[in-house]
């Protein structure tokens, strides 16, 4: 079995500008507000320990699972050479973090390479339920040379099974249905459910959704790992890199624990200070994915309805995902001169992994001699400070979080770190970020409106005309 | 030169989920606030109109440009035979448009079609100055056959032309600096400035930005439409679609004119209800660029400090974006339970360009039987019914717009549509909806940072230590 070698983590986070000594007092978190949620941390720190000792929090645990990671790379490492072309089937938790995964650390026309650059499959993802994109994809790719792999823990989630059995049936059509079983890959429940009730009828490879960690933890499991390591994705990295920041978050202080103190920062933002929304804003087109993953993990989390001293209380803070330095030209006019709503993490990458220099500045027009010999990652780079600046002379709070550069490790570290300043972020606004209640009513009123056995009675209400008229037929304005 | 055929706009919008009956008085649009609103709509209204009748709002105009659309028309025609890539070099306003135009109307995996299903060259865009994305692309396309389209009104914005140099560059090593110049076509303004000069030096064909329009309002002018020929999308039938929309927005009634009821709704619901976020989300993957465009429109035009009775006030509601159904295992959690701060605008497409059929549903799993000969729009369209419901039994103010399906014509509409109700929103605001003068100070931070000439004195203050520390390193934590 692999033995990981020893790491360290490798990410800096500066909170300076989200101070009040920077922004002021309204808009910054001051030193007096840290202390006073320090213990709370320390207790909620002891809590969380306990539990996981007890054997809870078990996403904890992913990092450790070394055989695991072991066979899904051996498994790739066979099915790389074996197919053309990878289709992974799964949404919200069940593809997010493998999206990001491959964006941040594949190359980004990875589809477009010839065979011999590429080192393995082409990426396709059925996410949506989208007949267009759905027919499309189904074109493109080379169905009988496809290793298909749906992902759902329950087998239940509707768009997930539909996607499933239309590219089933399309795989079938061309590979016939022997072969078909042959070329789907299962990541589901190791026990129960739909997904492996049939995996086990038809004799699918599977692979273990983890019990006990909710679909938006998964990305360390087989759900992430393995669409990773089928793109070349060095999964040992990833998890290296995730128990190093494990390692560097053992301790209990706000101030020293990175993950207690991007949560603290977040919630007191929230909470105390009006920021409402949360921008994760990478400075590289590679992390944008993470961004879009974090989005997920936050807004499910702590988006939830609770109760406080009888009454309804609805906590949590919209994350929004942008991208430096494009979102300069569409949303930092808004961040900078609109309501100072936001707390803006900028995401920094200190060392590209391309250099690329400005050459050829035309003789003739000095207003561009700056560029001359500069280099793109320091033009762009240089526009996230000349951003978190700007921001900060407009008092709005920010905080950056920077990396040496973008490899396995490092994103494996992005994913540890926000996991556990998710968990903490729920103890802080006293929610339970585990589960996703809300949901449920439009899960249910789907089954209804799709004729779905044991939904009648929601249906009949559903299709009732309420006063004022049905909220099913459009009304032309 | 071409006859636009008359069309009527087709779009419909259901606003009832976003009123007072439906989702209560604390939350939704009452009848007696948009009678309120209706005199300032009209008053402005007629404003607006004025403007226009004197030389202003000439963003309105640009659908009547029907020799510029014939012009493009057949510069794209040659150069889609000619050329087996394109790559297009903007941000913001200058690319964000055509990406939006030709992810709604092109095949989604355009780039990777044979070249007889593609039908012109393969698109890519150069927006972000990120080496690792620019390294990547410059390698992947075939510079021999290689259109170059530079995007910028001014010629000042910094990534775009440090992207350029560095792709001009790339392109002289391959085919030489003559061949090079016919193989650049810059969009600028066609009088004045760096690209101006630069292009008229070199010889490149040139198409106008047009002067007296903010570049987040150029997506019907050469800067959208160029791109958008050459992917092969149908330029009159967008041009033809907005025209339908302008003169369906003739009226100044806020409840009959479609743009003006949707900024009503937003700006009520923004400064009268406190929903300080407006998430628009179409369940079709294709308009999730529009999403993306109007989320520049909305953020940029609205996003303003204003002064009212010489107190600072800063106005603008933040625009997200977010895909039905996929952002319903993400963000839906957060929607219904988390705090009630937002409007949610789906946004359904009642015939999708494609038809695809569940089948091979398993026997033996009763519980998937509701799928077995389901149409995948089918589901997609009723999952965007049952979140209507669900937002709407949470109390959660939304509205609906639908469109027949998605076509140019479909598309032109929206950008019409999307680009008076911000117009008419930021009159409700009392903010300027053109120009961006918050993003200055960041820019001018860049270019002090870039050691550029005549920024000095700012680069001194930049780098000067100030208390408590520089901005400019990173403390680790």
């Amino acid at each position: 079995m692999t033995e990981l070698a020893a790491t360290s983590s490798r990410l800096t986070i500066d909170y300076r500008n989200a101070t009040a000594g920077a922004v002021g007092e309204e808009h910054g978190v001051s030193p007096a507000m840290l202390a006073e949620v320090a213990s709370k941390v320390r207790e909620e720190h002891a809590r969380i320990a306990a539990e996981h000792a007890a054997g809870g929090q078990r996403w904890m645990n992913l990092p450790d699972d070394l055989a695991l990671a072991d066979e899904i790379a051996a498994f790739a490492e066979q099915a790389r050479s074996r197919y053309q072309d990878y289709l992974l089937i799964g949404i919200g938790g069940s593809s997010l973090g493998a999206i990001a995964t491959i964006a941040a650390l594949a190359d980004p026309y990875r589809n477009l390479l010839p065979d011999d650059r590429r080192g393995g499959p082409r990426f396709f993802v059925l996410d949506n339920p989208d007949p267009e994109k759905v027919r499309a994809t189904l074109e493109v790719v080379d169905l009988e040379h496809t290793l298909v792999n749906v992902v759902t823990k329950s087998g239940q989630t509707a768009e997930t099974m539909a996607n499933f059995l239309v590219a089933r049936q399309a795989l079938e059509a061309v590979v016939g249905k022997q072969r078909a079983s042959e070329q789907i890959v299962a990541t589901t429940d190791p026990k129960e459910g739909l997904l492996r009730k049939l995996a086990d009828e038809e004799g699918y490879r599977t692979f273990p959704v983890p019990p006990g960690v909710d679909g938006r933890q998964t990305v360390l499991s087989a759900v992430g790992m393995l669409p990773a390591a089928l793109c070349g994705v060095d999964i040992h990295g990833l998890l290296r890199g995730a128990a190093a920041m494990r390692e560097r978050c053992r301790g209990d202080d706000v101030l020293t624990n990175p993950a207690y103190l991007l949560a603290a920062i977040a919630v007191l933002a929230d909470t105390r200070l009006g920021k409402s929304m949360l921008v994760t804003m990478p400075y590289a087109d590679a992390l944008y994915g993470v961004a879009d993953w974090f989005r997920q993990l936050w807004a499910e989390s702590l988006g939830k309805r609770l109760s406080v001293s009888g009454e309804e209380v609805f906590a949590g803070q919209t994350p929004i995902k942008a991208l430096g330095a494009i979102d300069q030209h569409s949303q930092i006019q808004l961040y900078t001169e609109g309501p100072n709503d936001k707390l803006i993490a900028l995401v920094a990458v200190e060392r590209c992994r391309a250099r690329v220099e400005i050459g050829g500045t035309p003789a003739g027009t000095p207003e561009l001699a700056y560029l001359q010999g500069a280099e793109l990652g320091q033009l762009l780079d240089r526009e996230r400070l000349a951003t978190a600046w700007a921001l900060t002379e407009a008092r709005r709070p920010n905080l950056t979080i920077a990396a040496p550069e973008i490899d396995a490790a490092v994103v494996g570290e992005l994913f540890f770190l926000h996991q556990l300043q998710t968990v903490m972020a729920g103890a802080l606004y006293g929610v339970n970020p585990f589960g996703q209640p809300g949901v449920e009513a439009g899960k249910n009123a789907t089954y209804a409106l799709m004729g779905r056995e044991g939904y009648e009675g929601l249906r009949d209400d559903l299709l009732a005309e309420p006063e004022g008229g049905s909220h099913f037929t459009l009304v032309p304005v």
